[in-house]
């Protein structure tokens, strides 16, 4: 029997018992199913953050995996919800940009608007599709259930509400500015910025051009390997370990220490010609 | 192989190893078992609290699965340790009002006062009987263990220290008010009175007589299917998706807005009648 | 087929994805394993608070088991990836001595540093070895993997920043002072000290000497059984579910009330007299 891996993503926090019912739900239809935490700590209503932390983790979950996410403000409303077939795996969530940025990263191969009626396993609530809706479709999905008996095919989704993932500049003109936003802070105060590295170069940065970042009041010269190739309490940028650009202080809380906020901006002169 | 399911609930929290400790402490019994958290964030020595999470979680777990609640300010005491089966599963925790609505709300077949030389795999802690009694306990009954081996039968339990479910006027008489309470505040905010919908119609609340919620300083009047029927910051009135009712601002924290707090009072005019 | 069990604790907590991320790597490998988290809450950094959890929780694991702890503060610098194995289980985590007071309590068999290059499955990221190193080596162990594969035997490894576990004086001479420090304070503000019950008799505390404890400005005299053999809102001595010797204060929070933070010093009279 396959032994199918579900990840999920929710901004539902653990105070509640939500995700417990909602991986009640799943295990009733697919006992067998493994299921994995992505993180319910999105903070409520946060699409883009969840968002980025779905596509953060999505390359650490194997080939057909079931990846699903629930940040869902229009629960009840019109919002349709999506199940997508990536070239990898399957996202199951609202269609509301939470799942956009992950999906046009792996290539979208089909996209269905689940049908409540073929996916419910009793009455629907208007307040928790997650359990009722999100939550059976993935089971069924990880059962082997076909996506087509889901529901019907749609074509466009929503686009995230935040760009995830700017372009860099073509190959062969690398100067310049890149205005870049801080989209996620994580637990030990380390800024992300929505530029991935494999834009102008692959994950070892030694082929990413010159760059200063300014942070705050901060700037910081080059591109590091890592945290410990500077002093403690030094600012370092360098390419984090899911493709990003960071920032961090060695051993400190960049974003208390430069004064940095979520969604803040953080500007990249590109050339390493100090203006 | 039965694939058991064993619900979790208590007031651990997430940063003592308590809770890790009972599930190292359960698999070694029935390693087979899925083990589903329903949450360990019931404030800390909050009977009332754990009971609530417990009865709105259980719906969602298949018939024979087996919830384990741990709310227990008076380990070590002389308090009774319980397994309960119920109409449709096994219930096992501190006799202390902690499992009596949801088993009370089940139907309780028998109930089981747990000795300890029957169900410890050793020594029994004085502080810790989560990992020491009522986890192999739970574990024993997920294993197919009969429930009379584990203890001898007990009559009447411990009712919890707050009405999760207020009694409805008589179905001819609508009219009247009634008084609730807000038993508890979701990570959104959201307030959950305790009246269950269920008493006096169906979940549609179509049945439901007409109603004016009277909360901090404002008058809601009638009940609205979902959040998204009413505009933005709008508090709207609902039966949520376990059944009780509830009150929430449209993308906003109503607690927060309305100025109201676990324990107040919701007042419900019935009848419609604006006083 | 072996239902391996492997224990996690990190200071990630939950609001990134990092230990989901674990999870996937180590269920690529491993699809059978049962993964139980101990804690993803220790403070950021805090060595010797994860050496403590560590130690706490896996007396709960059964034999065999495999405890994978990140706490990391030096990764991508030159300190060493270890695989421990005790003579119960096997350890695996950064050499920064977060292993140490576990694997020197049960036992060290043979310790091996672990080379990324027999243990990655693909790009080994700078910042992100509990991911790209200790979770496959984790998985590996507990597919059955022999741990000489993995690496290559190595000798001392580092101590931990703060003793978990102070000496007893002689059996033959049990006046006099100890001086002991708050090494955890709970979620319920109990206070643990750096002091097992073992080094001075058994865990029933019934052959410990008399003993008058100084926390804050409070002495509290002798070790009781637990929290429930003193009234309320009084503090209490008393061996802890794990071994070590702890104060409360029954249904309060002991921290709160007695002035103490983690790290302050608790003085303890041994014999009894009052001074």
């Amino acid at each position: 029997m396959r032994q199918s891996i579900i990840g999920l993503l929710t901004d539902f926090g653990c105070g509640d018992s939500w995700v417990g019912q909602m991986k009640a739900v799943m295990l009733s239809i697919v006992p067998e199913a493994r299921l994995v935490d992505i993180t319910h700590q999105i903070p409520p209503f946060d699409v883009a953050g969840g968002a980025f932390q779905l596509m953060t983790a999505a390359a650490a979950f194997g080939d057909d995996s079931v990846l699903l996410a629930v940040v869902d403000p229009g629960v009840g409303s019109a919002r349709r919800a999506l199940a997508i077939r990536t070239r990898r795996r399957w996202l199951v969530g609202p269609d509301n940009g939470l799942l956009e940025p992950l999906a046009a990263w792996e290539g979208i191969e089909q996209a269905i608007e689940l049908a409540p009626d073929r996916v419910a396993r009793g009455m629907v609530s208007q307040t928790f599709h997650g359990r009722d809706i999100f939550a059976p479709a993935a089971a069924h999905l990880a059962a082997g259930t076909a996506m087509e008996k889901l529901g019907s095919s749609v074509g466009l989704i929503e686009p995230c509400p935040v760009p995830l993932s700017l372009p860099w500049p073509a190959d062969d003109g690398h100067d310049g500015e890149l205005v870049t936003r801080v989209i996620w802070i994580d637990r030990f105060g380390n800024l992300v910025l929505n530029l991935r590295a494999e834009h102008a170069g692959d994950v070892q940065a030694s082929k990413l051009p010159p760059m200063i970042f300014e942070a705050g009041d901060h700037r910081i010269h080059g591109l590091r390997r890592t945290f410990s190739d500077v002093a403690e309490g030094e600012p370092v940028a360098y390419v984090g370990s899911s493709g990003w650009l960071e920032i961090a202080m060695r051993n400190e809380d960049a974003a208390l220490r430069l004064g940095v906020k979520r969604g803040d901006t953080v500007r990249i002169q590109l050339g390493g010609h100090d203006p």
